[in-house]
């Protein structure tokens, strides 16, 4: 490999298998030859001048958060790593804007904009553990979302490694702009198969001035999502608007000791933030009491963190019992109660194990498919539970995957959601920025 | 021409002369061959066949109330009038969507999703005579995208006839998706030069609870500014801040027979809206006052109309002085006293008559160059204003162009935002969309 000041090459066996995998729960059967480790941009435009010479696949990394395996390293490739890359080189405030590298932990920039004022809105639950790189890579989600919009709602502007090497810039640090047909968005969830991000514009906001917390107990999903759809249609905009089922209530309560479960078979999470936070969860409150079995709301920041602690511990409890598969499928928001049901009879007609919880107001859908000791993801029950799953997010006007990406593990069903002509499309715009086929092969698209 | 039961193939000389400019102010020399005015889908599919067999240029057109001349005919070419695609399809109350043709006209989408108690969020100056299908093609802004996002954030899918005539769709009906690249954004701002939009999926919004409006007079651009900036640095998020400068002022007073211009300098129009309306105007109006000269708050609707009115009023005041040049660049907030500063400059060393208005809280700046007597846009002391302006523009980390796009008029300047690299990757993925060049050729890229 040919030296850069800006590049550490690593070959040692315990660092190549490190890097091999993301959080998907899927590892592939082959070996990165290399692991790059860059502290520049100049750093990056090496490694992919080298790799593009020599046509050899590069796989760029920031923490390997993803739960689609899109940062899964390719045979005899290189693993490009970003976490080098990781400062925050400005925050103006009276811009509500930051200039980062793709390696910051999206958690230490929302403190740093909290320090100027403002915050940064977009919060995967990865939030303390991934990349802001790897945020726009997938287009990440999360649970504010619901109020103020995904990753790319978030991104003004970026800075891209072409295959090439060649350094662009897209986007603007104004917030405003349509010169030219939107790169930015198409860098934008496009996995690492475009080019290389080594630089964001990102939109700030100001830190709302209250936030309160309703907690609701409901007898089922339909409630709750009827209970929901009430408190939009009274004009409420909640920030925050969690579901979790039955299921995933019993193994929390196994989890933190609580006993959620027995107080309803399905519990809500809320939040209204801004300066009538409080107006609003108080109307929210009224909606949901014609569907709550029991409900308790809060402005006290210290009852709020605990409330949504019971959102925060759905993985963790059901990861207790089992590996677990993440879907991710997204419907219009009428039409979850029909997901709800898809995954529940999926569950029954092929006997798996299927735990559900939601970002309610997004239509956002994570069926968590829990295996049983021994299982494996390819066995034949849990493939037909999770086609049962894509198959209904499409027939009910959705998509396959909301905010985690294609990666490896959705491509199947991508192109059964996009359909032969924009299948094709989409490989030829790949083919404009990569015409080598060099980034992130086999991956996305 | 080829007949078909969806398409009026028209060759009449006055419907010709009809179809041949926009808004802008720009009128090409040339003629269209022939206006196709479709009735359905099929009838769009039918045209581009042809058109694409043939390679006879096609220019697809709404109200034709454009800005840039993006929707200008192209020599013995074919326009494309989907004035007749006008069906709001559905609107689903709770899934907050829309479904709709795109020649709907935008404030027609707007009344029908205020009967299900929503509104179509994106509004702009044109809203009454511009249709949804032209908003999509330039991305047009208005003045709620202070809080509420440009068209594009209103864009859940499209249906798209490809430059062959064959019928994509992009995106989904739910909120959220990142199943491949983001193709829906593609197309939006695009000009009509990758496709043509023959539906679209578009997200409403509740109606705000409550609008308070506020109106301000202070000495001059700087206070205005400092104002807006400080309203936003206590964290109030006006749905609406629009700026008008003096020179502007004293035109709405003739027109109007007010006295605006005597009370100050600089006039600020804001809105706050939702369940806080009324708290968050009141501390608004705090920091206002820390700089206004004169001001007034409501929340009553008729007098909150009766000052928005005059923002309304500007364009058309300016339009009673002389023949206007409207230019919209849009720079980071901070920067908008340097851009002012410029187009001061720029006014006084050409000796032009440039009036300013801003969508203040985007940092989103509409110089009017009102022409003298005589004087031709292609004037050289009106082509250096307008040179001055666009270079600030990017000087200052903005844009050429912030919501009207850039058609025929702002090529040369958007090459110079974007830069070679950026330039070639625009044209290549023109290419995949269009192989032949058929969409209308020497527009938008």
């Amino acid at each position: 490999m040919p030296p850069h000041d800006d590049v550490d090459w690593r070959t040692d066996p315990a660092v190549l298998d490190a890097h091999r995998f993301d959080r998907s729960g899927w590892t592939p059967d082959v070996r990165p030859a290399v692991v790059a480790s860059v502290r520049g941009v100049a750093g990056v435009q090496h490694v992919l001048r080298f790799a593009h010479q020599t046509a050899i696949p590069v796989v760029a990394r920031g923490a390997g958060t993803g739960l689609a395996g899109a940062a899964t390293a390719a045979d005899g490739g290189i693993v490009l790593d970003l976490t080098g890359l990781n400062r925050i080189v400005e925050v103006t405030a009276p811009d509500e804007l930051a200039i980062v590298e793709p390696g910051v932990l999206t958690a230490d920039l929302d403190r740093e904009a909290h320090r100027h004022g403002l915050r940064y809105a977009p919060d995967p639950a990865s939030v303390e553990i991934s990349t802001i790189g790897g945020n726009i890579a997938t287009n990440a989600g999360g649970l504010r979302c619901a109020k103020y919009g995904v990753t790319r709602d978030a991104v003004l502007g970026l800075d891209v490694v072409l295959a090439d090497g060649r350094l662009i810039h897209t986007g603007r640090r104004a917030i405003k702009g349509v010169a030219g047909y939107d790169l930015t968005s198409l860098f934008v969830g496009s996995e690492g198969t475009l080019g290389v991000i080594v630089g964001a514009a990102l939109r700030l906001r100001p830190i709302p001035a209250a936030t309160a917390t309703i907690c609701a107990h409901l007898p089922g999903a339909a409630s709750a999502f009827a209970a929901v759809g009430a408190v939009r249609a009274a004009g409420v905009v909640p920030a925050i608007a969690e579901f979790i089922d039955a299921a995933t209530l019993t193994r929390i309560d196994e989890h933190l000791g609580t006993d959620l479960r027995a107080r309803g078979a399905a519990f809500l999470l809320m939040q209204t933030d801004g300066a009538a936070a409080e107006a609003e969860a108080d109307q929210a409150a009224r909606e949901l009491r014609r569907y709550a079995t029991d409900l308790e709301v809060t402005t006290d920041p210290v009852e709020g963190a605990r409330l949504t602690a019971v959102r925060r511990a759905a993985l963790p409890a059901l990861e207790r019992v089992g590996r677990v598969l993440i879907e991710d499928i997204s419907v219009p928001r009428s039409r979850l109660p029909a997901a709800v049901e898809a995954v529940r009879a999926a569950a029954t007609a092929t006997g798996t194990s299927i735990h559900t919880f939601a970002h309610a107001a997004d239509g956002n859908l994570h069926p968590i498919i829990v295996l049983s000791e021994g299982q494996e993801p390819s066995d034949p029950a849990v493939q037909e539970a999770a086609d049962s799953i894509f198959r209904a997010a499409l027939d009910l006007g959705g998509t396959v995957s909301g905010e985690h990406g294609v990666g490896v593990l959705k491509r199947r069903w991508m192109r059964a959601e996009l359909g032969e002509d924009v299948g094709a499309l989409q490989r030829q715009i790949k083919g404009v920025f990569d015409p080598k086929g060099i980034l992130n092969p086999g991956k996305a698209i």
